[in-house]
């Protein structure tokens, strides 16, 4: 009786994370692709097996329901989303689908007696892409730039209509607050071996476009002092982008992780290299302290220049959700730390509308993004255990 | 009567260079494309009309021939490359398909006398590619490695096999010798005002990869100590590579000129680099000096690695063909500058059977491999008359 069952944990886990992964190993279930249509038909599935009935919204996010409580009560939100980064890992989004879904099987086995019903949500487009991350869960929360033509033609390319996104929004009225398992992606609570994290808030991110301009021309006949070699120039950025971040310390991170070259063939010097430099901290000043010093020193030559593409404020976790989780923790014997996150989460969407709190498990050697990522499934059922078991005390 | 006709020239250059070129002016008209076939066909057309018979080889060559000295005689060979680099320009190859064509026709209007056929080539795949540059020159010479699995499978992908890179190769046992008019691609001609180049020799070529190996992880949640950033190894090389080849001096250069990045988004870590390091010079020693010296620099670290890909050794020009060229532009009054060629051209393969001359008309800027590459038309007309002069000293 209420004890998360690690097997169904595991089998429902390697079912959704098989899902566009590659014979490597890695999973491309990337925003757009053919894999997430398949994700969101096998989501529907699992869920209705739990015990929902289930729809799907105008901007791809699948919904599922459990209405103990009757049509007119309030609703607690759980969740995670579909898709993955590009040659990504198994356990990203999954984890927390399958967290809430296992939950609510157990919660409808036991015919737990709630206040409140349970929507979970398995989101679009969390993960970085074209249209911004977090993507399905900022068109539930009313937060997508519907004003702005270049995200609408942009959204058009997806299939994604203005009346869409105007649709998919959510009536929040009703919900008392989002709920999130997740994978840490870090290699604290290995490091101090410790069951779960509490979330207590969300770094800030901010996105950054590059461009940096040099002179294509030969690579043979053009002799080194008459060169305007953008590659160089901009191996000279990536070198001091990182050297500059260290100065800051703990939990402020610059990653140049995305770069283009034209033309990138070995007989032409390169005439031109886009960039993109992302940001992360809990204090926004920080960061645009930060972007700052390091515009003053590249953008001193002529060619380059540095602007804006994302920016997203830090989150801060709701204090009265935290304090059960900790208590639930302490009265089921499961270790934890509160922890911040480093990564965005679609509860940065929620928190504009409701109070949110987040469940870390841990993920071996603190890797993510990865093939290589890996949680052991007692721990994601350990971690599990403690979501049910404080919703049964936000809920009774 | 014997003079090049200027508007000519710039009719049939603007006709070959036409295909292929896209809105922005650059020439796309790279190895296996479609507009290879395109240009081909318009080659023969061409050809054909400046009153040459016309043949395809194996390796998708095209063959001119004007026969004036019978079935039995000695050839002399002229030509030039069909092909572009990605994003090129409208003067690379081209000028000395023109030249050849134009230098036939004239030859056959005035039914010149002379000791020599003429065969015009029309090379294949002279830009750097898949299959190495120099490719069809090399199948005509017999230079390719049609004993490495490797590159035959390749060439399969391209659509060559075996037996028709075997035919490709030509009987060269009545080749007097090969004379090509190119573009300099570099800036000394404008410098010292001078109408062609007589080049004496062709600086060699090495191409290596170099491979860095990081760790992918999320790039929020991975702290920066915790980093091992595929990329930010990669632009420390970038930076050095470009650094230690300017000890060397005039002649010598060395880019960086093709980079990927895994998996180059911007919300991971880059996990690894591939680069393509290309070095060129008049010394092959010095060559292997420099990249031996950078290999000792970065290999010191693990997971970083450099295998070399082509080696081309430097060739020299024919003595005699030199000669008669001088000669001639100082009868014609064509100013002229001795000089090597920083760039590679068919040339090499030619040299491993019969003498070659190369004469360079000026590039404007010194620009090349870009859309902005230009030879004025009187100029490039001026380097034609100066072949066709001395096509007429060595024929008669």
């Amino acid at each position: 009786m209420h004890r998360i069952d690690e097997a169904l944990v595991r089998k429902n886990l390697l079912r959704l994370a098989s899902i566009g992964r590659d014979e490597s190993g890695a999973v491309n279930r990337v925003f757009g692709s053919d894999f997430i249509n398949e994700e969101r038909e096998e989501t529907i599935r699992y869920f209705e097996e739990c015990g929902m009935t289930t729809s799907v919204d105008a901007a791809g996010n699948v919904h599922g329901y459990y209405r103990p409580a009757g049509p007119m009560a309030d609703e607690i939100l759980l969740g995670s989303h579909l898709d993955s980064v590009k040659a990504g890992g198994m356990f990203d989004g999954t984890a927390g689908l399958v967290a809430a879904a296992e939950c609510v099987r157990l919660l409808a086995e036991a015919r737990y007696p709630s206040l409140f019903n349970i929507h979970v949500i398995a989101a679009n487009g969390e993960e970085g892409n074209e249209l911004g991350g977090t993507f399905g869960s900022r068109a539930m929360m009313g937060l997508l730039p519907l004003d702005d033509e270049n995200f609408l033609k942009k959204a058009e390319k997806y299939g994604y209509s203005l009346e869409q996104l105007k649709e998919a929004k959510m009536d929040t009225s009703h919900c008392r607050g989002y709920l999130e398992l997740h994978i840490e992606q870090g290699n604290r609570l290995n490091r101090e071996k410790k069951d779960v994290g509490i979330v207590t808030g969300i770094v800030g991110l901010q996105r950054y476009h590059i461009t940096v301009e040099g002179r294509s021309n030969h690579a043979g006949t053009t002799m080194m002092e008459e060169r305007q070699d953008a590659l160089v120039k901009a191996a000279g950025i990536i070198t001091l982008a990182d050297r500059l971040i260290r100065r800051y310390g703990h939990h402020m991170v610059a990653t140049i992780g995305e770069i283009h070259v034209f033309p990138n063939v070995p007989t032409v010097i390169p005439g031109k290299v886009d960039m993109v430099l992302e940001v992360r901290g809990l204090d926004k000043d920080l960061i645009e302290e930060y972007v700052a010093d390091l515009s003053g020193r590249i953008c001193t030559e002529g060619g380059i220049s540095i602007s804006n593409m994302v920016k997203k404020d830090p989150v801060t976790c709701d204090a009265r959700f935290m304090e059960v989780l900790e208590k639930t923790c302490i009265s089921d014997d499961i270790s934890f730390a509160p922890m911040s996150s480093g990564a965005t989460h679609d509860g940065n969407s929620m928190a504009k509308k409701m109070p949110i709190a987040m469940i870390f498990v841990p993920s071996k050697d603190g890797l993510s993004h990865c093939r290589e990522e890996w949680t052991d499934f007692d721990q994601l059922a350990k971690g599990i255990q403690a979501l049910y078991d404080t919703l049964r005390n936000l809920i009774r």
